[in-house]
């Protein structure tokens, strides 16, 4: 098997609406669900305040660390929405309206509706390409290995199309799962070690879960190599099986 | 109205099942509609992946940049459960077998079923008390400033109960939202930054939704002073009235 190399991401959530309580956050689940595929894997998240400076270091220390960054909210037309201009201040880049992200918005808006404020929707840093927007035109703009999205999860969903053409994966990371009603996870945990240690390449998580009847475990393995799982996948099948004798 | 001073908290949200798309938290939410009734307000959080060092480094930081940390994730019985050994080593401190901690296991498990694997669940760091675990009884712990809980949501949440008295809160912030459908953002934009600046401590959020058949807008203000909410709150609905008109 091919040695591909490991390509990484980290996403940044801005919101103070998803730091309250108030809205709950979707759009790292549907990014991580669309980078797998691609080959990238995402390292860390961070959920972030509307605040310039933390949004602005974030966004340095993420590009620096990582392969790609996506970050999601505050491109739209109100006075909290200051990520485009948190992009420009991490790079030291400027910032201005541009033509070609002000004729995306008139696709939407007629003269006297593209007022100041829609306008501010057009800033972009200088040398970011956009990234087309589907669902409510307003773009969104990749600068360098940062992609910067919406935070309407109807609206970042729409541009990850617009994205994958961009993307250079590496290794792609496979997953099974075995689910187990009625063991315990400390009855499992040691031969799940040793199991682990006997497939490097591999990692295993075990989840307890529960409902109103019935508690269990799922098993999730993940590695590059899919015929090293399914041979992963019987021994925690083999496990299961012991335990429920035992 | 007296000034009290803000209180702030970081939620470390720990587990590569929930950076892979596999698991979407729920846990960032939960604490923070607790926290902020007790007047504490939750700034930043992130999600790491289970990496010793990252965890260790973010612990760090956050204890020093917050003024109460709480961590979701890693504290069970199997091999990737590496939280309590990343606290010890982010504050120095030693780690082993603790007899509170032993004994809370042993409301559940019998002599025979507190194996190796389960008897990790009692490794605490030196000088951290106990947070009950009135769902599973493994117990979550406090160090310092941090709250090391589980991870499983039904599990957290229970913890949660042993913690509000250990919380020193600090101002209160209150919100209300005003949802209108069929305005445009942009149209509302610059009006609402004059609301905002207008009333100095209250912070206004403009939220788009979308549904099959409708669109709209939550406007969320929050701020300190509850009176103060109810005036921005009848400004912005003469705001939404005079967008209908016009």
């Amino acid at each position: 098997m091919t040695q591909r190399k490991t390509v990484t991401a980290g996403i940044l959530l801005i919101g103070d609406e998803l730091l309250s309580g108030r809205t709950q956050d979707t759009n790292l689940a549907e990014i991580a669900k669309f980078l797998g595929p691609l080959g990238v894997q995402v390292r860390e998240a961070r959920i972030l305040a509307d605040d310039a400076d933390t949004i602005r270091d974030s966004v340095r220390s993420f590009s620096e660390g990582y392969d790609y960054v996506f970050t999601t909210g505050g491109i739209g037309p109100t006075h909290d929405d200051i990520t485009a201009d948190c992009i420009a201040a991490a790079f030291d880049l400027g910032i201005s309206e541009r033509e070609d992200a002000l004729n995306a918005l008139r696709q939407r808006y007629s003269d006297a509706e593209l007022n100041e404020a829609r306008r501010r929707m057009a800033r972009i840093p200088d040398g970011a390409s956009l990234i087309d927007n589907p669902v409510s035109q307003a773009p969104g703009f990749q600068t360098r290995n940062v992609f910067t999205l919406a935070g309407v999860p109807q609206i970042m969903r729409g541009m990850l199309s617009d994205i994958t053409h961009r993307i250079q994966g590496g290794a792609k990371v496979y997953q099974i799962t075995v689910s187990a009603s009625d063991i315990g996870e400390g009855d499992a945990a040691a031969r799940l070690a040793a199991i682990e240690a006997d497939y490097p390449g591999v990692s295993i998580g075990s989840y307890p879960w529960f409902n109103e009847e019935l508690r269990g475990i799922n098993f999730v393995a993940r590695g590059q190599d899919e015929a090293v799982l399914m041979d992963v996948k019987i021994e925690i099948e083999a496990l299961i099986s012991d335990l429920r004798k035992a």
